[in-house]
């Protein structure tokens, strides 16, 4: 037999969760083998989540993670489906040095068949494996009914050289890879560029099966894909939505047949989706059913209140309206319309009381009575936050963040920034999105996303409106003395946001910005404010390290470890 | 001529800022040179400072560090030194990949001579160099003056292998190793066993060099060293002070006479000296003269208060009280009594008339009351720091850190945690090592460290006492509700404190846990407690990563980054 089913099962799984992902497992394998697929493909590192961090170095959840392996194997064949082959991501040990290993095995007839260790363990930017794992030193190209299936786990594919190279001349008929590969803006064009070239390389087509949903701080976006040998797109999942596909493989044709494509969300959409993937899978994973924030009439608070309606849906958002003396009555008011269009709660806490009370005692001036008002905000966030039970958000953004343009343990505050990652520009940019696509009929709780009914259009407002189109168009000011706006501190938006792009995305220094053809005064300017703000950042407590293993640094815990062995 | 002189120059540099790391060394070249050496030793990465992480990626920052060196080695030669060598760590290029190397040179006769590039990149524990550097791949043996002197950088002598065992039959006469070896309790025995191994295995005697001072949350405690070809000690440097000293190698000498040799200080000197260096170095590094904190009157405050005080004087430290409703009357006399013994500034602040103010607005119950007390506390601390422009001190401890017996923007609040990796019992016994040396004279700002004049004594207090005896001795509290009781939530400390070390140093799990003797509820309880503050640690803002670079977790600029290219 030369043809065979290959099902892509595209989950969301939770860092530490063995008994959660096992299910999953389970689950998606009969539905695959309902649909007589001769292989089901899981994301990497599929039963222990990703990225596990330092929960690897932990004896017992390796041992754990093997049994709930070999548990599932048993289930599967208890229920007839030992035949299929069930190819998952998991955690090893080195039996040379006792290190961790990133492994794939396959569940068949009763067995955990075939380890294959990730070969090359990135190690920069955000991945760390190379800190935890060790590197498995073995191609392995599984037959699987008379098909040749070369297999590898993500890096191994972006690396020259190494497992996928020692394919090239081994005449697989496919190459499958598992991968955790987080979302960036614009990544797709990258991975599929890259998976070209590797079938060209072993000649064969590749499967490219990625993980979706949230993890800490992480976004994974899914949208696996399959490609023939020539580079076409046979196949490709949803972006943000969990997904079961399928693609047959027949060894004996030229070209494979195409299987279904997903549409590709518009740019603006995919970033507001990740945005709200990652909070909502953030609010799953920690067990949080709602949030609170400050709502202050701006644009930043605007955003994040309609990413978590459309997160959670707005009777799950707790929005305060803080008003100070320096508050206008169009912030108050704005707060209030986007209340009403979200139909999330709304309460109003004035500030002046309570910062009479403290200035009576203290008799602050200048920047110390600013940052005052906005660390009673804070403290009234996280009351809240503490008395309901609920997920504090903070509202800063990327501009904002690298500049320093604001206050530690006051508006800063929250268990989760769901805009940090984006610039100020980005933030008027999503939020005229948002007001488009419910104009085009997205009404609240209405993203194509994880979780999400296929068709639930949300729930439209009656305004017709997500975000106040004030809260849009006006100066932004941060509010805290008569007259204060934005510009007097910081430089226009449009050109702080290339200069911090330049500077933090490419670590461009001085003298390449004024190569960049950004003016010496501006440059100056940026870099004295974003050096400034990394000091300040450093507010949250760092302490000298006496002992083996210290907090922060050296305890890197994954948060949403489920694992309590 | 088969005799030579070392120099071994133990400094305290500063991470980015070439001008002062480069006018230290030609200091101490100046004085080496006055003593006649024939080479002059720095730790790893002099120029640059150690660690400096991403700011390795910069690269202006690496140009301007070459151009530095060259500099300073055209000036030695101008001054008269251009026959003395100078080893200093700095940063280099790798010419195939672009990537930074750790890098050994030798300035002499004006040129920047013979690089040697750190072959073990250090990735575990609190290291991250893997991610930042490329491998060096060649050893070099130096010749000075007749005199084979083979070198290496820190990682390098850990591992076996590399360029260390490359030289074991090649003769060398002696072997210089340069290090940024951070301070861990009882590693300096570690490090002279494993020194006397690679003197064994490259059959010469062996220079330890080390750096020495507080960098963001790292230690660094001197203590450099020379072992004989069979592991005598010949020199040893002091722990936590800059130091120049001299050892003479006479290749025809079959043992080397011994040079000085520092003495040790007590266990429990040595810990409370890291800490208090920690702090002193964060302080001067971050531009800091003056510091804040809360007293409440127990042990933790009454410590920390203590450490600040030898580190910048207690005319420094700015204590502020903080009663409430629940704050006994012996708390605030303890508080009182601390803040004299000190000489510290001390002011009341109650906390009742703004916790009322609150209250009226929210009406909290339960946990939500109890931590708004802690942040009233926190805006209060943060209004001083900000209006009197020093830094806030956070007090927490490692168990009560561990556990999440805090209040996250509350009593955690602060710039720098001086004892958040010291466990209770070790406060209690560091508190009294604190009284025991004040009665055998060590004043206030009287330890022996980096900035303290040999011979000085410090200020005594009248009292003679430097910590209330009653703070030490007294059941520990957080004094949020009526009668409340550490042992309510926890279990005692000296138990609490061994299953601690044992499931967060050691990595335990569960199984372990009751192997090592720990009884079964216990081990849940404390399970519980140090995942639940794992998550509650996560409510300092996470958010979602859309871009190529993100904050947090990739941009890893240290915080005392001078560089401003």
């Amino acid at each position: 037999m030369s043809s065979i089913r290959i099902a892509l099962a595209q989950i969301d799984t939770s860092v530490g969760n063995l008994e959660a992902n096992a299910a999953k497992v389970l689950d998606y394998s009969r539905r695959a083998g309902a649909q007589h697929a001769t292989v089901v493909a899981f994301p990497e590192m599929t039963l222990t989540g990703y990225p596990i961090e330092d929960l690897a170095l932990r004896a017992t959840f390796r041992k754990a993670a093997w049994d709930k392996a070999n548990e599932m194997a048993t289930t599967l064949e208890q229920e007839g489906l030992g035949q299929l082959y069930v190819v998952v991501g998991t955690i090893g040990t080195d039996h040379g040095n006792g290190k961790p290993r990133n492994r794939l095995v396959v569940l068949h007839n009763g067995q955990v068949w075939a380890a294959y260790d990730k070969h090359f363990l990135p190690n920069y930017g955000v991945f760390d494996e190379f800190r935890i794992f060790s590197s498995g030193d073995r191609s392995v190209v599984l037959d699987i009914e008379g098909v040749q299936v070369g297999v590898a786990i993500c890096e191994d594919i972006w690396q020259d050289g190494g497992p996928v190279a020692a394919m090239a001349n081994q005449n697989i008929d496919l190459l499958l890879t598992i991968n955790g590969s987080p979302y960036e803006e614009g990544k797709g064009h990258v991975r599929t560029e890259l998976a070209a070239r590797r079938a060209a390389e072993v000649n064969a087509p590749i499967v490219y099966l990625n993980q979706v949903g949230g993890q800490d701080d992480l976004v994974f976006d899914g949208a696996s894909f399959v490609l023939d040998t020539d580079g076409a797109l046979l196949e490709r999942s949803p972006m943000f939505m969990e997904d079961l596909s399928f693609i047959d493989i027949d060894t004996e044709l030229e070209h494979q047949q195409q299987s279904t494509i997903a549409a590709m969300p518009d740019p603006d959409e995919e970033v507001y989706t990740a945005c709200v993937l990652g909070l909502k899978d953030y609010m799953a994973k920690n067990g949080f059913k709602g949030v609170t924030l400050g709502l202050s009439g701006g644009i930043d608070s605007a955003l994040v209140a309609a990413m978590a309606a459309d997160a959670c849906g707005g009777e799950n958002v707790w929005g305060i309206s803080m008003p100070s003396m320096y508050s206008s009555d169009g912030s108050k008011d704005d707060a209030a319309d986007l209340a009403t269009n979200l139909n999330a709660h709304y309460e109003i806490q004035p500030i002046e009381p309570l910062f009479k009370a403290f200035q009576q005692q203290l008799d602050l001036q200048g920047v110390a009575a600013e940052n005052l008002q906005a660390r009673i905000r804070g403290v009234i966030v996280m009351a809240k936050s503490n008395s309901q039970g609920v997920l504090a958000l903070a509202t800063g953004n990327k501009s904002e963040l690298a500049c320093g343009y604001s206050t530690i343990y006051g508006d800063a505050v929250g268990g989760y920034a769901p805009i940090k990652d984006l610039f100020k520009t980005k933030v008027w940019q999503l939020s005229r999105w948002r007001n488009a696509a419910a104009a085009e009929g997205m009404g609240i709780g209405g993203l194509h996303i994880v979780g999400n009914e296929q068709g639930n259009a949300g729930v439209m407002p009656e305004s017709g409106v997500i975000i106040p189109v004030n809260s849009i168009e006006k100066a932004p000011s941060a509010e805290l003395r008569p007259g204060q706006k934005d510009s007097d501190s910081l430089p226009e938006y449009n050109l702080l946001d290339q200069v911090l792009a330049a500077y933090i995305e490419h670590a461009h220094g001085r003298a390449d910005l004024i190569a960049d053809g950004f003016d010496e005064a501006t440059v100056d300017t940026v870099m004295r404010l974003v050096d400034r703000a990394e000091w300040k950042r450093r507010q949250y407590p760092l302490g000298p390290k006496v002992s083996a293993l210290a907090f922060g640094r050296d305890r890197r815990l994954p948060i949403t470890n489920a694992f309590r062995e």
